[in-house]
């Protein structure tokens, strides 16, 4: 089987914990220990998040005092993909000696005219009062919104079109190479008037990265992995339910905050939807477990999908 | 053909330009210039030096009040390779319609008992007064020396002695993709007494690595690219003349400092030694010319090398 796995950036840094080098490995040892299994019996391709990493990486490069500004996100997205990206390389060589694996610095594609680039309204960075932040706005071309009591910078979070090295991520994934690509949903790019690729100020959701990947390289399985055991129905209410299996029909008529599970499920909605094969939102941990449909929420085309029997 | 390039770090942060991304953006530009012309005609892989900018991400790291201590120099080395890595790749995608290139985050193996950890000598990062010097090595575990009238930190330099990510390399040069890879000499990895591989504190001379690549890749040429138009004899003296065509025997019994051409003369000339292909060093914007031996140091193994007839 091809199975696409999406890590999120908090599984390579806790809430909570020092954004050190340390934790971060440690973390991705655990990760690769839950990997590992999957990439010894299946073609495996790992995207991952970026977001409290490249929250650092932007903090870092604001307060350089050298630099006339900072970075921008495009650029700091693909340090972030070359870091973490070395991270998980690292691991899974060791882990899987014989196999071959590859770390890509990718781009996705998104529309110029996506309707995302009229209203912003993913907060990155950290937070600042009003005036700070309408300095800053006008000092580097940011906007900037109330975030509860402070102010942030809010960048447009337009929908992933492609990958734009999709090509090269197929052949490697056909020769037997675990690729770990699309980090942090991709480094955002448009096609300028003139067609030609440009990195833009923008965030790109790894989970519907994921998916379109997922499905641009036909996979069979889509996974999200994370540090919950199943997508909660009736969250914080007295009717709390863990999801075990639904089909996109019945997530989407439960609806979940955009702020949480939302584009988690969109994610694995879409990816079902458009393919009619297998997804799954569940623990790191569980990969294994979540694969045969024994741990995680496992979203499929309808309730009557013989999931026992391709897996 | 196939050609490996090592493209200098300065050659992406001049001298006293102001390390921001912008500038930085349009030197890979007319690195892109220069080198899509031969991606052309030939098989292309490039690597590139990171000197300036892990200097930068050193000092950011080293600054960052939310981290224990700096992020180690694979880390940071990472981080560079993602950076340098997306700008190369869009600018070559850009130049290249309908050309796939691919930009690979890429270790270096050194030997774990490399002489270069018993006497480090690469200065990195910045100055410091020899108390404060020596406080940061007593609580980082750094090595420090004095240079000049400062104090600063060293690491050690060991030899290459392989791209990790080497069969992988080839698969994609060899499927006519233009690979970006092993930038700042590849990430440093030792294997440890498990077997594993593991980051190392230590930085690698990227013509080196350059060389080595080109061997292992068995290219035709191998192309150092800097900011000089030749290899100069008797450099500051009334004699010095550009050296135009020459043995490795000759270039090594003129003798280059460590500081400045040493490692670049030692590279094309381990290239020429192993190989007996041709090398060369030269400007970044004579790439087409030096190819046709017509600007340039040009380094082949004996006088009489059929210089024209397989250019």
């Amino acid at each position: 089987m091809r199975i696409v796995v999406a890590l999120g950036g908090n599984a390579l840094l806790q809430r909570g914990q020092k954004p050190d080098a340390a934790p971060q490995r440690e973390n991705v040892a655990t990760a690769v220990r839950a990997l590992a299994p999957l990439a010894e019996r299946h073609e495996l391709i790992i995207t991952h998040g970026n977001g409290p990493q490249v929250g650092v990486l932007a903090l870092q490069s604001a307060a350089d005092e050298n630099l006339s500004g900072p970075y921008p996100l495009d650029t700091l997205g693909a340090e972030t993909q070359g870091m973490i990206g070395y991270w998980l390389l690292q691991g899974l060589q060791n882990a899987l000696p014989g196999r071959q694996v590859a770390a890509m610095v990718n781009q996705t594609l998104v529309s110029a005219v996506d309707p995302a680039f009229d209203d912003p309204t993913k907060f990155v960075g950290q937070v600042y009062g009003q005036a700070e932040a309408e300095r800053l706005a006008a000092e580097n071309g940011w906007t900037v919104k109330r975030d509860g009591e402070h102010w942030r910078r809010v960048v447009p979070s337009p929908a992933p079109q492609r990958v734009v090295e999709t090509r090269l991520i197929r052949n490697l994934v056909r020769e037997g190479v675990v690729v770990v690509c699309a980090g942090g949903g991709g480094i955002p790019v448009v096609r300028n008037e003139r067609g030609q690729l440009q990195g833009i100020e923008a965030v790109i959701d790894k989970d519907l990265t994921g998916a379109m990947l997922a499905e641009a390289l036909e996979a069979d399985v889509f996974m999200v992995l994370t540090d919950v055991p199943a997508v909660i129905d009736g969250y914080g209410t007295p009717q709390a339910r863990e999801i075990g299996h639904a089909t996109p029909h019945e997530m989407r008529a439960i609806g979940f905050p955009a702020g949480s599970m939302g584009p988690k499920v969109e994610a694995v909605c879409r990816f079902v939807e458009t393919t009619g094969d297998m997804a799954a939102i569940g623990r790191l941990a569980d990969a294994e477990d979540i694969l045969i449909g024994k741990s995680g929420t496992i979203v499929t085309p309808n309730a009557t999908w013989p999931l026992s029997s391709t897996l």
